[in-house]
């Protein structure tokens, strides 16, 4: 009999970077003793990112950061939508880039990420925000 | 217990640029009266993009696509398949940097999507085309 | 009554560039005969990407890879994650800027793909290599 639930995680970020939270999606699955089925989550923000990525080499998201400000310069006269600053406009470029959505089959109570795939949000305002990733189990 | 629900929905959209269709989603889900779920939207095509993005300010939108009009440029002498056009290869390259697929968690007839977030086609041939979006529910 | 399945799929590629699978998946369809229902796919690596693109035009496919070969360059002397050689950092570039997850409705037995589409495993690094997918299938 197949059963679904919801929660919402709020993730503080330490501003522009890559903020790995596989623990606390795993927490909730132990938690709530999911066994096999499938996890989506929505990260409910424009401006930064929900990623899958590296987690062993820290070089890898430093690697990633330094791409993405490189591709979508802050500050570039090209953009009109300033309000919030220089990195208000890359911000939103940068999520259009990646993505908000992740959706993970969980099979005998783990996810099916591989060996060396993390969760990651991917901030990308220079400043720390509060962060809320919708999340939704459908399984048994 | 949970159901699903199938529909297709088709966006007239007017040439290169994003066009909102956040309502017709909502039209559906409270048409059925769906109250807690998943959905899921695929786009069918390979020259235009789903992709979630501020609502607000109409500048974001005119901002991203000055970005990617720039970061794939139309009739770039790198590309060989030119069949329809200029804008059709960059078209390709576009749906391969954002995405085709949509998935958001309905909760008490709501999307969980964040207070600035709306749902998008982004047409990236520059002429308009009719654009079919695969609909799925599983919930109750 | 909805009930679920699940599957791993192995892709052998042969070194970058796009590598279709469609009929894996519609082989898996067949073989249990799904009816209606929801497919998603998940990569499990973090060099090589999910994408649904043109399956009619072998040009598209090679010039979507001069186009991202053009872009993250092999050998940029940004990068400093270089362990597995001039190819390593590009390829989790590729695929921070591309995707793992693919969420498809199967209706009647057959997937909401367009007349175009296919699902393809984007091989980032030059070498092949063996790329493993979960399935997961919810419906009836």
């Amino acid at each position: 009999m197949l059963r679904q639930f919801f929660q919402e995680l709020t993730i503080a970020t330490r501003g522009r970077g890559l903020h790995e939270f596989t623990r606390d999606v795993e927490r909730w699955i132990d938690g709530n003793q999911f066994k096999h089925g499938l996890l989506t989550l929505h990260l409910r923000h424009t401006s930064a990112s929900l990623l899958i990525q590296e987690n062993a080499d820290p070089d890898v998201q430093r690697d990633l950061e330094a791409f993405f400000r490189r591709l979508v310069p802050d500050g570039d006269p090209l953009f009109r939508h300033t309000t919030e600053g220089e990195d208000d406009m890359p911000a939103h470029v940068r999520t259009a880039l990646t993505t908000v959505n992740v959706s993970l089959p969980i099979r005998d109570g783990r996810l099916a990420l591989g060996a060396w795939q993390g969760i990651y949000v991917w901030e990308h305002r220079t400043r720390p925000h509060m962060r809320r990733v919708a999340m939704h189990f459908v399984g048994e």
